[in-house]
């Protein structure tokens, strides 16, 4: 059992918080806006708490869960709090109609965060892929991620088997840009006859 | 039972083959070299036989299995005789270390065959995220597509379900390029620890 930290207080840091809470961590959540970070731990319960925006997180897994034209900034309101820290982007630069990216190759919302975060900060991606819905309910699930640093990987890649999630490694920094077009995929899929009820995931024989 | 028709005759030509045939259908394999179409008619058995390159396939459902470079010349070699027909596109325009894709969004392959096939022909892309061997077995397995035409989605689907697959639908012509996305995820899946028994699916509720 960890602490783990969210900056964020909307529906996708709402599920990750309750998903986290259910199964024994203790989760901060931080927001530029301290009512609504109070309303997310009511929601989540659970011994959830409000941190301090711009401060240094509690937890070592720190989620970035605002939107995605707002990511870099909330990384660079914490500057050097955020030392050594894994951060996980689970943010869709989608465009207006969810049919394709704004982000360019190499430059995935991910790598940007990577480029403003403090040297020492892991930066992976994570969660994208999954509806907050989905994840929210407490059944197996898929998770696909990517990025920096292979201890970081390895961190994130415990912290969703505690969630009960099968945590899947797709590789490097540059595979967070791959992850963010999984998203569209995904979109499709919910589109065209799988329902808002789908995940993707993989099929290992 | 059905005829399909495959253009091509490498290692993914001869797996949908393989597969098909054994589920009951008859597999006609066509190839510019008649020395390979008839090696791998060999090698799928099963009632399977070569047809001849330029003219008109005997399947109503044609995939193409041929390299991505090659995808369009192998159209237009046909010009008219694809009159009418479902076109499936198989291919994956990989970069040189299969990290990332050499076309562009709206010029993914298949829409590049789109273009060059006649106009009452219907081109869809599938059995891009899935790997040969994966294919050649005879597992239920998830199976992502997308392209034109709701008539033809829905014919490549039922198609699909005669294989023990499970047909994914993701929508239409523009979610191609997402599809060949899709295939480097698998790449990373597969050189990230879930191994070459690996194929992209979905989880639903």
């Amino acid at each position: 059992m960890t602490t783990i930290s969210i900056i964020g207080t909307g529906n996708m840091a709402t599920a990750i918080g309750i998903r986290a809470a259910r199964y024994g961590h203790t989760v901060e959540i931080i927001g530029r806006d301290r009512t609504k970070a109070r309303a997310a731990v009511e929601t989540i319960g659970d011994g959830a708490h409000v941190g301090t925006y711009g401060a240094e997180p509690n937890g070592d897994l720190v989620f970035l869960a605002v939107l995605h034209q707002g990511a870099v900034e909330a990384v660079r309101d914490h500057g050097d709090a955020l030392a050594g820290k894994t951060l996980v982007d689970i943010t869709n630069p989608f465009n207006d109609d969810g049919t394709g990216v704004v982000t360019t190759e190499g430059h995935s919302v991910t790598q940007q965060i990577a480029a403003a975060a403090p040297p020492s900060a892991h930066v992976l991606k994570a969660f994208n892929t999954t509806f907050r819905d989905v994840l929210a309910q407490a059944t197996p699930l898929d998770v696909l991620f990517a990025g920096h640093d292979e201890g970081a990987r390895a961190q994130f890649a415990a912290f969703a088997r505690s969630l009960d999630l099968r945590p899947l490694d797709t590789g490097g920094l540059e595979m967070t840009y791959v992850l963010e077009w999984a998203a569209i995929l995904l979109m499709g899929l919910a589109r065209n006859g799988a329902g808002w009820d789908v995940s993707l995931g993989a099929q290992i024989r």
